[in-house]
């Protein structure tokens, strides 16, 4: 099976970006993504971070959902414990309706503390167990609400119910009736998940609840355990691990030559919002660590050019199929490389040709299960 | 000043309907709206009613943004009990952001028993006192997470804050900012409230606030004193009451001629809506009594035709004029005429072509201030 190719919309736009050119960059995106055959449009969901400026990943998804065909979208993640649960599990069904069926869900608990406190967690709460324990109280509370069988429940963070409805037995019982707002085809979404650090804990979720794992690449170690402890957790629960749904987001830029891409990545947005944003974060908080391992450097001297030469996918197709090649052949692969997207609003046209490159000229030459050590790995290593 | 033609977009979709059907009938209709110089689109919000069946109107909102111009879009309104106050405050802020200022907000308390028990409010809290409680605070709630200074409260309801944000002292700082979701150009956006019955409460708030008024029309009676509770309440805040902000809902259609106009209403969508839908629930909740009142006949005698001939504005471009300013004259005039969008998304043209004859030979021969007695008015009292 050919690798698969997606999109993770965080969206990374620089500041000063409008509200509506964000949101017209996710359409924009949107719409591109699907004329090109690319499978999914993942979009964060930040109530504070002036470079991940999306707070209502639906909005996009709606405003996209009537201009494309075949890719499917996801919040990725809707934060669970900043929303009453009923509210929400009425817009991600009625939103997968829209979409028929065009849709997966990604939760998550939420990672800044300045976005808990916004939506009442005091910094006391803002902990791995509260959250997932508002996390684990909100889900169940949305399972109940898309099976619309009759419960009330006084959660410890929220109320919610469901009522019971009566038969309707005459025509006019049947214009009373209450609307239905399940997930399209169903009682429940699929549902998805992100892993970063190498023990994240959402991929053991992942793989007991049969999510679909999603890895935000942060070296190969971690990428190596995340599919052994979803694997694992996965097999325990009586479920049939498949790499096919295992999506991996990277940084990834095709140009028509190395050295096109290269300095394409070097000097556009790419490179300005990792010098700007992403490389100070990436130091102050330790995810630079994976990477330099990988490269046997100090994680001091990782620089742009370090991550674009050892840790982005970026060159030529020729170049980026033997990079991908060498990752599915030292962790076992993956189905859907998840493109990073950056704010190319000003002049798309590089960044949709690499999205257009990367869709027809790499991702069908790279496929799952993983094929025997690429010809020129020895190469590709020792550079 | 001539009168403004908006919409209300409830949507009286008949059961059966997909979500994709009325999410798309609710993008088509906005943009038809637009383009005729329809200044409003007020989309509703409800969680429980299979003939009112949107749960979000920010959705059909986002979906429309792009594909308009002019045309002001509102949520009519946001259940503000059902949902966390900061969610909603940032969804509200960035939306009005896309729209550059083409919105302004409709704030409800939810009319609905079996959407309040969905969103874990018991019976016994399903009262007026109770809910405009819950809305009290959201607001409050809402209003400082625009002002973006730092706050914690615990609420009755909700637990909120923001944060104090560090001043941005070097380049670097400035990259990690928070986002800015307050609404496009200030601290709040415009805020309005619809009143339905003669007595109605929110016409007292929307006075004392100088929120929006918007008449659901319930008959002439109810009509006047919501004019004369909102201004009342108004002049007292300190405020001047201008009719030009109020918008009055009715039924309307445009046609070719007075027989083609009633034909199609009463044998076609609109038709059909009232006779399996709105009737028996107008009758069941006395909600006929004023129009039989104005009429002067009994409410068990008040059926479609009645309603046709006698409530709604129905007929030609000249019949309606005449109608409207029988109405303008006998209360004084409104500012915009917010029509009920009824279900024709199998075939649009006979209700676009209503919505163009309303907006090009209807409205502007309407004003405010409201002129002298209409010549005809004798006749069409007598009818």
């Amino acid at each position: 099976m050919a690798m698969e190719t997606g999109i993770i919309f965080h969206p990374y736009m620089r500041p000063g970006r409008t509200a509506r050119q964000t949101f017209d960059w996710g359409v924009q995106s949107s719409v591109e993504a699907d004329k090109l055959g690319y499978t999914s449009m993942m979009i964060s969901e930040h109530a504070s971070q002036i470079w991940e400026n999306i707070p209502n990943p639906e909005l996009i998804i709606a405003a996209a959902a009537l201009l494309t065909k075949t890719i499917k979208f996801a919040p990725m993640a809707h934060l669970l414990p900043h929303q009453h649960p009923t509210k929400l599990a009425m817009t991600i069904g009625w939103l997968s309706q829209i979409l028929e069926g065009r849709y997966f869900l990604g939760i998550g608990a939420g990672a800044y503390p300045a976005a808990s406190y916004m939506h009442g967690i005091r910094e006391e709460d803002q902990n791995t167990e509260h959250l997932n324990d508002m996390v684990r109280e909100s889900l169940d509370i949305m399972e109940k609400i898309w099976k619309r069988e009759p419960f009330f429940k006084e959660g410890k963070y929220w109320d919610a119910g469901f009522p019971k409805e009566e038969e309707a037995v005459t025509e006019e019982d049947e214009q009373h009736k209450l609307a239905n707002y399940s997930p399209w085809g169903g009682d429940a979404p699929e549902i998805a998940v992100t892993g970063f650090s190498k023990k994240s804990p959402s991929m053991r979720l992942a793989g007991e609840k049969n999510y679909k794992p999603v890895s935000i690449f942060s070296g190969l170690d971690a990428l190596k355990q995340h599919w052994e402890t979803y694997s694992e957790a996965n097999v325990k629960a009586g479920f049939t691990p498949d790499r096919a749904r295992h999506a991996v987001s990277q940084t990834l830029f095709v140009g028509d030559t190395d050295a096109e891409a290269k300095k394409e990545v070097m000097e556009g947005p790419i490179g300005y919002c990792f010098n700007k944003y992403l490389i100070p974060i990436w130091r102050r908080f330790g995810m630079m660590d994976g990477f330099a391992k990988d490269a046997g450097i100090d994680a001091d001297k990782a620089d742009l050019e370090f991550l674009v030469d050892k840790v982005f996918i970026v060159g030529s197709p020729d170049t980026v199929v033997e990079k991908i090649n060498e990752l599915f052949y030292k962790c076992g692969g993956w189905g859907t490389l998840q493109i990073e997207s950056h704010d190319y609003y000003d002049d798309p046209s590089p960044w949709f040709h690499s999205l257009e490159l990367a869709a027809k000229e790499v991702a069908p030459r790279i496929s799952l299960p993983t094929k025997q050590k690429p010809a020129k790995l020895d190469v590709a290593l020792a550079v």
